[in-house]
């Protein structure tokens, strides 16, 4: 019973600071990227509808449907513009974003981070709402408990089971057919059988088209063989879920998948162009910075973005290219050749130019404006309470879109 | 004005978030760890007023205020325990800090990263509210922008010059005359020289008493020096303020300084430990998390608490002991021998024994409770929208405190 006040009090401070946060756009939302205070977090729209088209024509090419993962946004605004409807299907990897997401209206919706038994509470109070709210889980313990709580309850809580399909986190092994049917058979006590659900982490130390193409592959053959184990024990596995932006992006062959979980595909980042799915000049996401000094005979530049503002995320120091904490472009967007964050204290970034490339430091004054193209946008955007909307490299703020964080 | 309408509206935000999470307490705080939903923020106020009380009794000591900094707790119940005074003095790392501690009362603070132009509109409308609130700069440009905006005001800014005193960031190098006159002189045509300002942020890669005592006394003589330089030249130079928690907890003289910024050693974490300018068991700041997975033949315990409720900070991968993403104790707080969060995802956290170590892995089940230890206190924290507040490794909640994010 804690639970569940417990969230919907939460909720409800979130819906409170979402509606403050209307009150800024409405009473005093800048019209432009200069009358912007810095640091601020710049969405450009237009190359985010671009990212969500190409995904789901690649899908749809394949046949399979795309839900996707919320946790990149993070707001109902960019939710909407990712799903197929405005009651999803989508992905969340909190139960905080299920409750916000459930609350704007989306009602198809799997909680992917293995299920703790004291969380079933709030996803059957999620469920008494109207919200189809599947949980995942890989151990028999835990179907156990979905299961107890169900009966309970007097309501199958829908469950799928995690795949293990490259060894990098949780899930079972799509050969362990004694775990698959324990499972599957614990979770038919009470609750229900979804279907079966990975995700290959894998694929972000891939490194060319070809080896994409077979991670994504390893993860088809994964997810459906232990389906099939599944469906040949005479247990339901109508759901058949995989996804990574990567293998999204790189799958030529999805024959047995039902459907496709990705999220930073919506923005992507410097480390998904360093992987290949994307061009720099896809990336949607930046941190408006402003500088704030030089030390010149170091050719360096401060700014204000420091690591708070662009998050701790150097995903790309193991990559061929090494970004630093995010590569610097001017006010539109257009990136400085070779000028990266090399550096970066709580709230001062140091911009230098790459150790050992031919680019030169741009000549920036102090109180000039740039746009810093992050590492990793779930971990930037987490920095941030809001989008500031432009289009292209028009600096004109079209909207203002409020975004949470938290549990 | 833009800009001073958007800074009380964030403030708004802000406050009205307070206020409803402290509804949260009165409503449905849980009296116990046990309660909580998790990931979640705990602090152990007798580790947090005992930290306070050690770095209050050295400093009275050696003679010196303390102007603790608030951007590692940001939360005024933390401010008011650090704080000499309700009223400060304080330092502050965005102008959203400074403003929030303002309508809690603070009165006296400093800015303490340069000033960019676009901000003194800002720093205009909390001194307009009877706030001391100083600056830093280390250009002619800002000094210039400062004063003018100052005589355009009617009224003089204070604004300190920060010194280069090793390397690091920021800052104008003790031994540069011209620059530190040049500055000086600018600022005095309306604004006010109110001092000098250094940070010893190289004293984090320091490595044994001697070497931090050094680094003490060379961020002393810096900053001394240039407060020598602009007096002997008649301007005014009041405030000789230098500081960084390893080098505060280490210099054994501080002749000519006036008062010493720290901030984290509050919470302290683990790389203050790793420094050896704590013990583990001093640090007051944790994670709970639970336990939700295993993989037991590569020994690895999941639990969900990953990157978003611990950070990216790897500072301790640079020291002699690399401790992941985190150490891991029992819900009293009481570390597991060798046990770290050795890896991370979003929302998933990988608990392994130290590679190389003697120690076991605990027998955890899915649901048990365990407590993280941070890299970062300032990074993790911000991180969490509130403080569940212990009592040693007594598990009773005694309050809830909320902490603000963002600019």
């Amino acid at each position: 019973m804690v639970n569940k006040i417990a969230l919907s009090t939460i909720e409800r401070i979130d819906m409170n600071q979402a509606t403050t946060n209307e009150c800024v756009k409405a009473e005093a939302v800048a019209t432009s990227l200069h009358g912007l205070e810095t640091p601020c977090l710049v969405l450009d729209a237009a190359r985010m509808e671009r990212n969500v088209a190409r995904l789901r024509t690649r899908l749809g090419d394949l046949g399979v449907a795309l839900r996707p993962h919320l946790k990149t946004g993070k707001s109902v605004e960019v939710a909407r513009r990712v799903m197929d409807s405005p009651r999803g299907p989508a992905t969340v990897s909190t139960l905080k974003e299920a409750a916000l997401f459930a609350a704007a209206g989306v009602r198809d919706m799997i909680y992917a981070v293995g299920i703790a038994p004291t969380k079933i509470a709030q996803v059957l109070a999620l469920r008494a709402e109207g919200v189809d709210l599947a949980v995942v889980l890989d151990t028999v313990e835990q179907a156990e408990a979905v299961a107890a709580a169900s009966r309970e309850a007097g309501t199958a809580i829908p469950a799928l089971i995690e795949i293990d399909c490259d060894g990098h986190r949780s899930g079972v092994l799509p050969t362990d057919k004694a775990a698959l049917l324990g499972i599957g058979r614990a979770l038919e006590q009470g609750a229900s059988l979804r279907g079966v659900l990975t995700h290959a982490g894998g694929s972000y130390a891939a490194r060319g088209a070809e080896a994409l193409r077979q991670c994504a592959e390893d993860e088809r053959r994964a997810v459906v063989a232990a389906a099939t184990i599944l469906r040949e024990a005479g247990l339901p596995c109508p759901v058949v879920s995989m996804g990574s932006t990567p293998t999204a992006h790189s799958a030529t062959d999805l024959a047995g998948v039902t459907e496709v979980r990705a999220g930073v595909f919506v923005f992507f980042d410097l480390v998904m162009a360093g992987i290949g799915v994307c061009r720099i000049d896809d990336i949607a996401l930046s941190v408006m910075a402003t500088v704030i000094g030089h030390q010149r005979d170091k050719g360096w530049i401060l700014v204000d973005a420091g690591w708070m503002a662009m998050s701790q995320d150097r995903g790309t120091s193991k990559q061929a290219v090494n970004q630093g904490y995010g590569v610097v472009c001017d006010i539109t967007g257009k990136p400085y050749p070779d000028l990266i964050v090399a550096d970066a204290n709580q709230e001062h970034g140091i911009i230098t130019v790459r150790p050992g490339s031919s680019g030169t430091l741009p000549d920036l004054a102090i109180g000039d404006r740039v746009r810093i193209l992050p590492n990793h946008a779930c971990a930037t955007g987490a920095q941030h309470h809001r989008y500031h909307v432009v289009r292209g490299a028009d600096s004109t703020v079209e909207a203002e879109w409020p975004r949470f964080s938290g549990w």
